[in-house]
């Protein structure tokens, strides 16, 4: 079968790769019917994480080819979307609400190819209600990491009725951070962004205000839309030390900060959470728990995440994907394998 | 009146003070029945913070004898509970529930001494049921500040049925987050200390295991106890780099760090909160909001957290309170007016 490889930092290859099988009986093996590239796969094409000859993607849905002997949820036929954690769904920290990091658990790889194994499937993968219309594909594809992980960055935020919330990153997790804010009842979305095209769509996905500034001074604009106070939620979807503190000063006192840009390098002053009284929760998005409303939403057309995927290529042409994204010429790019 | 004075680092004396009196409509003036000595209050007699001729004292519970023209909750006569921090109970931040940041607020001071003036006192100060037995006295002073905050620190880490606690710290409000966490329910609570008369007390309050070791030693311990997954609710209450960290990693994956040792210099991974989905919530306590709950347990002989109190001294003496706090003797002192 064909693959995605990333050879080394910026060489990313579509090769003949073995194909993928059922090698534990709590496994699946499904047939991509999309994937996609993630901001996260951007960090060991810039050479800032190793990688050596890697399969890629861990964003998927398709159709069950096959499944061993333990799996009972799903089988061969069924249209499945998948977390980007894999988890039994049956370990303490699992049934405790925190599936990404369950104890029998990982992260999904090689889903950038014409097949993937799916380990640990009964806790990982979730059945649509029937086969998908090809519209409802690029959305339900969002599911499995960009918008669950955005979903979190809002819950893990707090955002709700009556709240303000502010976003901190224009990325996709970002933009899927609005979406889900708008969901959950949120009064006023905050988008902090300075390029247009992420400002139309952060306005599209339920955005009320557009903050352009950065830094200190973004939480200053912040303050002043909200009578001097912050905003209740922030949501942190970048994972720098910048745009931690950016969204630490733009929470109101007793706001919450909800991260889920994967942290590189950041230190968080205990002084300033102390003295504000943040709530400060984050980290990889338990998306098996969010999926289930989430397909139930974007079946019945109430949201559409899709929209997030603003160029569309051929498995065979991925590297011109990754090319894209790292250049911020798109946003997110699906692949069509 | 007699009141008690910092000179400068570890200088305490008792002198004649300007009397308390109104200054503002939202006043009311107390005649203290007991006050005490807060571990914070060692912070500038150590020098680790800056101290010049300050009135001390900020846990307090007395008589009203006067208040302003637009107090409305308590009269002259009235025996009441104070909280430390002062809040208006109206504005944006304290109708969130967060009054220990009120927009308008402040910290209370000058308590030890024979009267004092609460500013704001509708929204800080809580009246009891009647006039109080002696024997209620300590525990009502108590929930002032250190079974408040330890019971916030205990709420923060969401502590509760089926949970397992740790907590971090055998000080005054180390214990009292013991006594606040069999209180919410939780299943177990382990102590951290190394002191036997604190081991003994924290069983008292409700420790059902002891860890002595400290740092990643004691985490690991707390990992043996716990099938290797760490405690769900840690409460911090010392406020050092060393004893956040202690925290973090006592915590299992999801769980919930609650801090209320006011942070000295501490700097946190963001990696680490991220890669174990911690959520930290800390900060000076509202204890506004559990002072009707704290108030009617130690009412109803539910509880009895004056027994953290282990010196009573005069007024007069507040100096050796001091002392015995500062070299440990005493893990809290209580002043008599």
């Amino acid at each position: 079968m064909r693959g995605v490889v990333m050879e080394s930092a910026g060489d990313v290859r579509v090769e003949d790769v073995a194909d993928a099988r059922i090698h534990k009986p709590t496994d699946a093996v499904i047939k991509l019917t999309a994937a996609c590239i993630c901001g996260s796969d951007l960090w060991p094409y810039r050479g800032a994480q190793p990688v050596d000859h890697q399969m890629m993607g861990h964003e998927y849905v398709g159709v069950v080819t096959e499944v061993g002997s333990d799996v009972k949820s799903v089988e061969p036929g069924d249209f499945v979307v998948g977390s980007f954690c894999l988890s039994d769904g049956t370990c303490e920290i699992c049934t405790d609400g925190y599936p990404s990091r369950c104890v029998n658990g990982g992260f999904m790889s090689g889903a950038q190819a014409e097949y993937a194994r799916v380990p640990l499937a009964d806790g990982t993968l979730v059945k649509t209600p029937g086969q998908p219309d090809a519209s409802l594909i690029p959305s339900l594809l969002a599911a499995s990491d960009v918008l669950g992980t955005g979903w979190f960055g809002a819950v893990a935020a707090q955002a709700g009725p009556g709240k303000t919330v502010a976003v901190v990153g224009d990325g996709a997790v970002g933009l899927m951070a609005i979406l889900a804010a708008r969901q959950l009842g949120a009064s006023r979305i905050i988008a902090m962004s300075r390029h247009a095209s992420r400002q139309r769509l952060a306005r599209e996905f339920g955005a009320t205000d557009i903050v352009e500034e950065r830094g200190d001074a973004g939480a200053e604009a912040i303050r002043k839309l909200t009578n001097g106070l912050g905003a209740h939620s922030v949501v942190e979807a970048v994972g720098t030390q910048e745009s931690m503190m950016q969204a630490i000063h733009a929470a109101r006192s007793g706001g919450s900060v909800g991260f889920v840009g994967v942290s590189h390098g950041v230190e968080i002053p205990g002084s300033e959470l102390f003295g504000k009284e943040i709530h400060l929760f984050g980290g990889p998005a338990p998306v098996r728990l969010f999926l289930p409303d989430l397909i139930d939403r974007i079946w019945n057309h109430q949201i559409d995440p899709g929209k997030v995927f603003d160029l569309t290529l051929p498995l065979e042409r991925a590297a011109e994907g990754y090319k894209a994204m790292d250049e911020r010429r798109a946003i997110k790019v699906l692949l069509q394998p």
